[in-house]
């Protein structure tokens, strides 16, 4: 029995029961998210726990009571950008922090081969998690379908490259945050705004050209010719910057598409004598602490929530480990300007 | 000698690499599932191996052949850490490409928190794993002891804090390190060599510490005088250096216990106006090519080798995984200087 504050009884699950006139097994269904109750008793449960002050001991609501208590977290990206690019940093402590509140292991697999994919389908078949969250981003790769035909619950973080129209996902807006980062630009006056995209083997990045490209109206020549890849990575957002600045020296504005990449355009156009932002503004993506504030001048950039993207990401998961008959969809994130110095 | 059925000659990997027409590694590759084999030389080795009877040695056939074909590997540091300091990359990459090798899944699991330890300990027991691969370094930590009553095959990274005697484990000299860090600085004609250490709840930090105290013959006053912590990170290095500056102005040399703090301590050295290794030479431990070839002046420092650190580790595992009644033990690994500018 736990202290009380006040010496008062506190209630049980017990208690719940009666009250909405149901089994325990009822309540404990309804706590634990179990599909098996129906919409009466479900209602009826929670009324009586809003009535009592019930609190639901921390054990019973979480995954302990499924099989293993483990929730695989994969990434398939060269561990080299997992440990340089501080987005993953940001998504495993996340996922950490949330999995550990709901007190199920974290079990990370990083995919960097198709041998690890069949390894790490055989381990998500073999029973030994209860679900996974997928950040899995790239064209030809086959875990997201492979996935989808498994009897595990998962969930995706950003859009796979998959025919599969079921999965449950959870994205941010990238082509909106483009489209106003570049918009951004173009109400300061600039009037050659190019822009360093990321691999368009992924989603996020062919998401945000696409908002730069609508902002600034761009034809299929003009994107050919305005644009560069820097592979989501600080040195190839420099190279890239280099190649723009070769290609179009009257350039005023450079839309990156991500922070890091923004970090090494601006590197490349502070080592090509031009000054950030009177003769070039720079606007990045992703607002990451460890990067957008300490770029030299400070980024612009556009902010996105990768924790919060975690949150919901294990949100669903939960209820689809729960048992819950969920529809597959995709819950998108909003983005929004974050004002500083370089643009 | 394993007992024959009728006191034959037992089939050996020789015998079905002389009827296959193939070398003895092919057959090691082939019974290892390496891809490295062309499907010709596959097929003869399968047929020579049905032909004679051929039973693979159970260590040699590796984790394959094992319940789960996973290995946990567990670190216990903050993800700040993990995700800041190049070791751990070093080490995740070595366990990978070693764990791919033998085709089984890497699953890594990072430990914050004693709830973090509860979980990790039950997936585990568990048997989802076929053994793990522990670095767990910290005093009080208490996973290497819950881990060395379980029945599941462990090997340590570096040395633990546990009662324990016969762990299986890897470890650094980092004791020799020390001594041959600070001697090459005394050897220079050093007169007052400084340590910044790692954090003295780590066995690496204090035996590199002991190495110091060694080959300057410092007592205790001197050692507390002459010492700072800075754990294991690059700030951390930074304001150890600026604290002996102003406890000891006349030093002229420097270990630091780790590349990163060494880099941190060349930083405030540079600040304060000394001019490294004019004034002040410094020796730095680990040689992280992501690093020690980078500061200003590249650094001398105590070479260790992660990948091959991990390389024993698995070695070791995948002989208990396949059953063999290893006793107990430490390996050692030799560390070198590597001269640079620094010192």
């Amino acid at each position: 029995m736990s202290i009380q504050p006040s010496g008062e009884h506190r209630p049980t699950l017990e208690d719940v029961a009666a009250l909405a006139g149901v089994s325990r097994a009822t309540v404990s269904r309804v706590v634990n998210n179990s599909p098996r109750v129906s919409p009466e008793a479900k209602d009826s449960v929670y009324s009586a726990i809003r009535e009592l002050g019930y609190v639901p001991n921390r054990a019973a609501r979480t995954l302990v009571t499924r099989r293993t208590g483990a929730v695989a977290v994969v990434i398939s990206e060269p561990e080299s950008k997992i440990f340089d690019d501080p987005r993953f940093a940001t998504v495993v402590r996340a996922a950490a922090n949330r999995l550990g509140e709901l007190d199920a292991a974290m079990v990370l697999m990083l995919v960097h081969s198709p041998a690890d994919e069949a390894r790490i389908e055989r381990f998500l078949l073999g029973g030994h998690v209860d679900g996974a969250l997928l950040f899995t981003p790239h064209r030809g790769d086959p875990l997201p379908t492979a996935m989808a035909a498994l009897p595990i619950p998962t969930v995706f973080g950003g859009r796979p490259w998959t025919a599969n129209g079921s999965l449950h996902l959870v994205d941010t807006d990238n082509r909106e945050g483009g489209r106003i980062g570049t918009q951004h630009l173009l109400d300061l006056g600039r009037k050659r705004v190019v822009s360093v995209t990321g691999p368009l083997d992924e989603h996020a990045a062919i998401d945000r050209l696409e908002g730069w490209r609508l902002a600034i109206g761009a034809d299929e020549a003009a994107t050919a010719r305005l644009t560069e890849s820097g592979h989501f990575a600080r040195e190839g957002g420099k190279q890239a910057m280099y190649r723009l600045l070769e290609r179009v020296p009257d350039l005023d504005g450079v839309f990156a598409a991500s922070d890091l990449m923004a970090a090494g355009a601006i590197d490349a156009l502070t080592t090509a004598g031009r000054r950030v932002p009177q003769d070039v503004a720079v606007v990045g993506f992703d607002d990451q602490p460890a990067v957008a504030p300490h770029t030299n001048p400070p980024l612009t950039t556009i902010a996105q929530d990768a924790s919060e993207q975690v949150r919901r990401m294990v949100h669903r998961l939960t209820r689809l480990i729960a048992g819950e008959d969920l529809a597959g969809g995709m819950e998108v994130l909003p983005v929004h300007l974050v004002r500083r110095a370089s643009a």
